[in-house]
């Protein structure tokens, strides 16, 4: 879509546009936006985005995004040790945050098994987690998988590479919906499904 | 909405909120993409972002919006100088240049008149209007204000103040429908809309 604005401003749109929820017509007006609030709004806007892409990044212990080398939760000396909670991605940690109902540390695998997409358990941060139930002495790993296909059938083939370690694996209760993805749910539903957490 | 991410990411969270048609929910969504896309999106949405902040300024002409003190259109010396087409805003120039329809210059309002949010002539650019129409020789005004209760006020407000200036005074045809947009019509509609453009 040929934009008449100038060429700077175009490729600002350009660039909004890429986000999702945001097609080129809505990247245009956002543009608008910041333009009539250049000073309260784009120029802060600018520097948090470029202070975040300077400074996130990923743990390597969990793969939360945090500003150093190890995450927030994993530096914590009062969240659990002993209890793992595996999420498909930073969304779904947030969201399981935002529930409050679990207090041990996470494991963020960056996407589900997915043969269409080529995605095997090397793509995924699954070996990583088989070396962290090792070493790190887990009792319980709880797959809070998303209740897709895909979310599926990797919370399975977790289940059984991990099935000789002696560790307990859990899932989140069925008050997750059919289909139902995590960032979507109320706190209150998260928080109910962990409790009533079942054996694998 | 409390978000469980890093300081420096809720910060970015919470400014990409205000941006209109993002919630907190889709702003979350949309810095994860950020997040995610730190080298290829994040650093250069920054950079454009920053950069635009930093050269947009109002054209003190028309007030379209470009990078220096006169636009790119009242520095264009092939675009006609003796016809003015009124905007309400610098998104409707954008419409209207999309178009193609239009090779004279712009002058951009900034607004409506509205009495309930307290905007009279002063806080729009009427002043500017009238003194660009007895300094630059204009014969023309097209008024291309949408076809809104406030747009149409401001229309025939300004056709009044101008009915003594010997200026002929035109507006957009009814191919705008009855409380349209123009940033929402397709070129087309716009270009046979100016076309058909009536005495006002
Ligand atoms: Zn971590
Ligand atoms: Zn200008």
């Amino acid at each position: 879509m040929a934009d008449d604005a100038p060429r700077e401003i175009e490729a600002l749109i350009d660039l909004m546009a890429r986000l999702p929820g945001l097609g080129p017509r809505s990247a245009r007006r956002a543009v608008l936006t910041l333009l009539k609030k250049r000073g309260q709004l784009m120029a802060p806007l600018a520097q948090a985005m470029a202070n975040v892409a300077l400074t996130a990044r990923d743990c390597v212990v969990c793969g939360n995004i945090g500003t150093s080398d190890r995450c927030a939760i994993c530096t914590d000396d009062r969240r659990a040790t002993g209890e793992i909670c595996v999420v498909e991605n930073v969304a779904d940690l947030w969201a399981m945050e935002r529930a409050g109902a679990f207090k041990g540390r996470y494991h963020v695998l960056g996407g589900t098994l997915s043969a269409l997409d080529g995605i095997g358990p090397d793509e995924l941060r699954i070996p990583a987690l088989t070396r962290r139930i090792a070493d790190e002495g887990i009792t319980e790993v709880i797959l809070a998988l998303n209740a897709t296909v895909d979310g599926q059938t990797t919370a399975h083939y977790i289940a059984d590479s991990l099935s000789g370690s002696g560790t307990s694996i859990t899932s989140l209760a069925q008050g997750v919906p059919i289909g139902g993805e995590l960032d979507y749910l109320d706190d209150g539903t998260i928080g109910a499904a962990l409790r009533a957490r079942k054996r694998f």
